[in-house]
């Protein structure tokens, strides 16, 4: 049913930020209050009988439900940044781009070992940035117990490296085309 | 009383971005299940007693309490973002940096005329962005009713340029160098 809800919320760009890429514009969820709650009530239901420590998010869009998807389950927040943005002791880690590399960080002192880390950002397309991420979580001694998306655009396969942690991948919408 | 525990919770990162530059480092706070809710129940105090319509959030910091707020006072949560990030019509904003200058963007189908807006980021410095902030909201014709921030480096007086938008100023700890 959120399933649905989301299709209608969100907002099909064509040609962002480039020619051919047909966005999936999330903000206009941001409005909806009910359906805010929805996305938050999503996820916690999926995660709600485990053991659960942390929720690593993504900068930046990953912030945006992180933290209120960690208040709702009462775990600690560990924000990933992009390269050169977090100020302490940090882990980096390189992935590819289409054109290029790109590296996160988390700081070294943000999870403990043995920790079930739940890996959060908007969306999953390649997978690229959030198998970086798993990869920090796994360096640092702890578990990915699971991804969890608001999108996933199913026909780009960014689960299939993902599956490499974990098999529990949420994805609250998912777009075959 | 929140104001000692989010002192003994910041961590004071010398030179860093860089040289005589005392970094406040707010991550330590996301890892506190009690403080980072303490966060967010000192705003609501704060806010609760008014009609507000929407908190806006400044990227990428003021993502990560940004929505948890909106959430607990159930009001739309409207991101504020660099250049180039939103995806839909948006209204952009310069603002000067200490070389150079910077921009950020809105939605302008995110904000209604009249509304009372929130705008929330982690730290006010000099008040450069959350002024440029300010100028976006009103320029879409609603009302900036207060700007909430964890931390204010008070000794850079960065509240000065924002009482032209409004006196709500809502820091919940401040340092005087």
């Amino acid at each position: 049913m959120i399933d649905n809800k989301l299709k209608k919320g969100i907002r099909v760009i064509d040609d962002f930020p480039k020619k051919g890429i047909s966005y999936k514009d999330i903000t206009p969820l941001f409005l909806d209050v009910d359906l805010s709650n929805q996305i938050i009530d999503g996820f916690v239901e999926c995660l709600v009988d485990f053991k659960i420590d942390a929720i690593a998010g993504i900068e930046s869009r990953g912030f945006i439900y992180g933290m209120a998807l960690a208040n709702r389950l009462r775990v600690p927040f560990i924000p990933i940044r992009k390269k050169g943005k977090l100020p302490f002791n940090t882990l980096s880690q390189d992935y590819e781009l289409e054109y290029g590399k790109a590296a996160i960080e988390i700081h070294t002192d943000a999870i403990q070992h043995g920790w079930n880390v739940v890996i959060h950002d908007d969306l999953l397309a390649t997978g690229g940035t959030a198998n970086a991420a798993a990869k920090l979580v796994s360096r640092l001694g702890a578990n990915v117990f699971a991804f969890a998306f608001i999108v996933e655009l199913a026909f780009l396969k960014g689960s299939i490296p993902l599956t490499e942690h974990t098999n529990n991948i949420i994805s609250l919408t998912k777009y075959q085309s």
